[in-house]
């Protein structure tokens, strides 16, 4: 859906490696709340403009799948930005409508945003996003024509000290007729100091044709680079900060809102109430009612009604918690579903396993899902109870209502109704006790 | 103890369902440092009047537990504060006291507030609580009688430039004589637009019988209601801080303050120290010089002098950690008593259990005390060794000076000073070692 | 290194019990990231002074130890600061430089302010350090002489009130020849309320003997003393913000970095991404590319690259953690090296243990390393398998490649490639299963 006449491309720079950031891994790629920042822009981009090109650089690990189902180009020499730009051009070939210049380091951009970005082109022949940063520094600075229009952008470095203490800040991002930007883009030149082809020039070019330019204002925490491992932290912040205003607002309880770390896609019911310090990773589901202890880790997984989980648990990607079922402390559960009203309360290892409805997993049990050569999957019946101390070898099924004697080694299916115990026969030795240091542990 | 001639009455409005929670709990009974917002606020109000009403909605479960030891009356229909404080009406019979309305979501608030606000009552007709918010907003102003008194409380909607300029506003908390305050309560009428019976109105009803108020003042942070999720966090967040500063002056080291997350009956001695991340929920008590490190969850416990526990560990309700024992990590207590110097210092669960003095508890020892009917108790003497990895089957009592081979499921008891050991016998079988995958793990 | 012509001692005043910290450990040992302040004062100043004294109260534990490798003067008795001081003259004797005095609970002052009192001192006879506080409350104001010196320190008590609006503040280090520092503080006296020695009246003293002083002015941070457990929370919290902006600064990526805690000689590689909610307790580094994940808590290590640590691991000191290995949630590791590729993911404990390349450890393996009287090593093989919920013996050696049967106590030796079983056989009764109450759990 966009709301413009004639389309508009977005071409997203992604190409940028971050030397501030001291990474091997391309800029574009750092996440944040648990989502690469290119896929925060492209998910802002992907419901303003009709079509999307990626301009990646050559490092970038799977470029189709980092931008997808966009098309990429590469750039293969970093020449500056309207050289990363111009790489989209044999892409653009015919296109009749838009062009617009984004940057993948500037991720927290709104869709609404954009959207009066492209209004804005409809008025004038060139548009542009600035801001007014509580410390401009050496931002370039937008100077006014006067009419309400954008006169050209001043480098700091050849500012004077009027147009320095100008507030309104170039944050780079252009959007023009797609034949007049790509004309403007050819023109740039690289006759400065890093010998780069900047993206800014095309400003200048068009004024030079006469063409009016305007800018669309937007606040500095939408437009702001990210450039060090602290501005991401700060980006992250920000962004945490809203999902957890968000949450809130839907009616879930956060005892410490500041302490409970929320993926782009967690998804959390009324009633809902996280303890302090609790993570979610992406693709979480907590439903109505249900509570997440403190010092819980969730990834991946669904929590249904009136569910209890931690403190001090690990549900891992594939794991369902069905409704009213209770995973206590140092309990791990992975491609798991525990079976509604089921209990796994203490440390235990559940690992592709399906527990029936009402099934009692003792203290201790664990699935031995892992042979060095496959995974293999537990089944445990309704009702079942399995002791403490157990280790079920899978694969293996235990059948409902049967019950497992503690500290038993399950190699073999039980039938439903039948109990099953596999351990060593207790033998004492009197007057053999313990000789040692009391109290003196590991 | 309270400081005036006249005896009171505290008529506390705990019926809200608080709309803007988005909870089908009752808001009252939503929980600020472990305590619900009720019985913060009836803390306060304890010590200062000599009677309480509650009057609660029909929603609230078990309504005279949430207010005991004090009556409540149900506000079958939600017609408005007013009508709230008139259903205690019939428990004010023959009161020839004072009454004041307060509300449960108002918990923050002070007693020496509520002993200034009686005082002021015994100066007036009418007192009534007002504050002077950072941000007035839509409250209801308090305009002056220019006599030191209140002549009236104006609506902001009501208001008049002037009147809105007004930073007094009303927190709507009144106390006055019983007999006027049911007079002037059954005088409110509801020709408004949500057709409710407002309490407020009770200060024109005042005035219009020439009586005097006067207005008491005191800090936003008291008097501030809780109307959404957000404002509950931020509640806790100042509640917090203000038991963080406590304990800190009180002797203990919390080495992240801001980190460590206290009940309201938190009791931290001396030279306790507390690691970062660590959440106290209600009912514990830690003694002198104990450390409790990161990541620790405590819960209706103990910990004496000099014992130290965690990181990871978690302490259930019924704990008692004597003096100079240690907890480990990923080690859960519940209902059992770690004896003087004892050691339980890796993965365990140890529940409903009584462990000797000097006693070392091996690594992934588990108590087996649920047998899917009842709990049992595990009984170990003093300076026992149980060995790792070791299931005890409750009820079981394993004697002083006994040791336990790692690996066993003990079943029936060990005598003092004997050896006991459960397991099975290793076989070994050349050349069938592992032909899987190197280090491919769960 | 030192920057001055004449040598300087610096003389430590240690022996405050500070009792505002209710403790009974003295003031200067108090940690700050893992470090007492005393060490973090001596970091200060030994690059800057030629010699080091420490002045230690009679109740200071290991007092050598403490101040090492600087010699230490017990001041038996708490007669003020210049009493302090003068206890290292015997140490003094012949010493032809500087002397300057300085004060543990000052653990934040920085190298180069020191170097800036030292240069001061060669322009004065006497040099001091003032800062200006947001709140100079009642500290002793520094009055200037006209000339850009000193005239007098006055204390708030005596002070006028246009003295009282002077901003600088006296931080109470000073430096002078130590022959004249010895004189002066011998003519302190204590005709004053608490009939102590103030070590601030050396400045009147030198002004007496017409000498000029000096103020050298340096932030409130450094010189703000610390005299109670909130402030030393504070400068706990400002010490951490320091150390985690040098850690995003040196590329690691610390995804909210105000809910980690560095030690003061935490090391982290560049690309190292750590979760949120870790603990590093002191000597640990972690390799470029790790991952350290969400509350984990790690001590005296190292983790290799690209291995991946949490979460809810525990390292703790001696472990090794090689290239590309995992240890998973609830895994405590202890003087164990996990060798490269190895895995150890789930709730395991492995103390005093070797394990080779690629080996896996089921989850729930222990090694049982303390039989009551000593500690004994475990070691496994490259390629080993180690079923789950295994207890290992110690000593004992399981060999390359060999597999271990899951739920095995193992107490000899396995040899390269042999498979080991050693676990009850299972028995099963039909019909005999579980007739509990379903669900309900520990």
């Amino acid at each position: 859906m966009t709301d413009s006449a004639a389309p508009a491309v977005a071409i997203v720079l992604a190409a940028g490696l971050g030397t501030r950031m001291r990474s091997a891994l391309p800029k574009a790629l750092h996440p944040i709340a648990g989502r690469p920042m290119l896929r925060h822009l492209l998910a802002a981009v992907e419901p303003v403009f009709e079509r999307v090109v990626v301009v990646v650089g050559p490092e970038m690990p799977a470029p189709e799948k980092a931008a997808a189902p966009h098309p990429t180009v590469v750039q293969a020499e970093r020449l500056g930005t309207a050289h990363a730009a111009l790489q989209a051009a044999p892409l653009l070939e015919g296109w009749g409508g838009d062009a617009a210049v984004l940057y993948a380091d500037n991720p927290l951009i709104r869709p609404e945003t954009l959207r009066r970005l492209r209004a804005a082109r409809r008025e004038a022949d060139l548009a542009l996003l600035a801001m007014r940063p509580a410390d401009p520094g050496r931002y370039g600075r937008v100077i006014g024509d006067g009419t309400g229009g954008v006169a050209r952008i001043v480098e700091w470095a050849d500012a004077s000290e009027a147009e320095r203490a100008e507030g309104l800040c170039n944050a780079g991002v252009v959007c023009a007729r797609a034949a007049d930007l790509l004309r403007w883009l050819r023109a740039v030149r690289n006759d400065n100091a890093k010998g780069e082809y900047y993206l800014t020039d095309v400003v200048a070019l068009a004024r030079a044709e006469g063409r009016r330019c305007v800018a669309v204002e937007a606040p500095e925490a939408e437009l702001r680079g990210i450039n060090s491992r602290a501005e991401l932290a700060a980006a992250e912040a920000e962004v945490q900060a809203g999902l957890r205003g968000a949450a809130l607002e839907a009616g879930a309880t956060l005892v410490a809102p500041e302490t409970v770390f929320l993926s782009h896609d967690t998804r959390l019911g009324a009633d809902v109430t996280v303890g302090p310090n609790v993570v979610f990773g992406p693709g979480v589901t907590v439903e109505e009612g249900a509570e997440i202890r403190a010092f819980s880790h969730l990834e991946g997984c669904v929590v249904r009604r009136g569910a209890i989980v931690g403190p001090f648990a690990r549900l891992r990607p594939g794991t369902v918690v069905e409704a009213g079922a209770h995973v206590g402390n140092f309990v791990e559960l992975k491609a798991a579903v525990l079976g509604e009203g089921a209990k796994a309360n203490h440390l235990a290892y559940l690992g592709d396993a399906t527990i029936g409805a009402g099934a009692n997993i003792g203290a201790g049990t664990i699935t031995c899902n892992y042979d060095g050569l496959a995974k293999h999957r537990t089944e445990i019946g309704e009702g079942a109870f399995i002791g403490s101390d157990t280790a079920l070898v899978a694969p293996v099924r235990v059948g409902a209502r049967a019950l497992v004697g503690a500290g038993s080694v399950i190699t073999e299916d039980v039938p439903d109704d039948a109990l099953a115990i596999a351990r060593g026969r207790q033998a004492v030795k009197p007057g053999r006790g313990f000789k040692g240091k009391p109290g003196k542990g590991g």
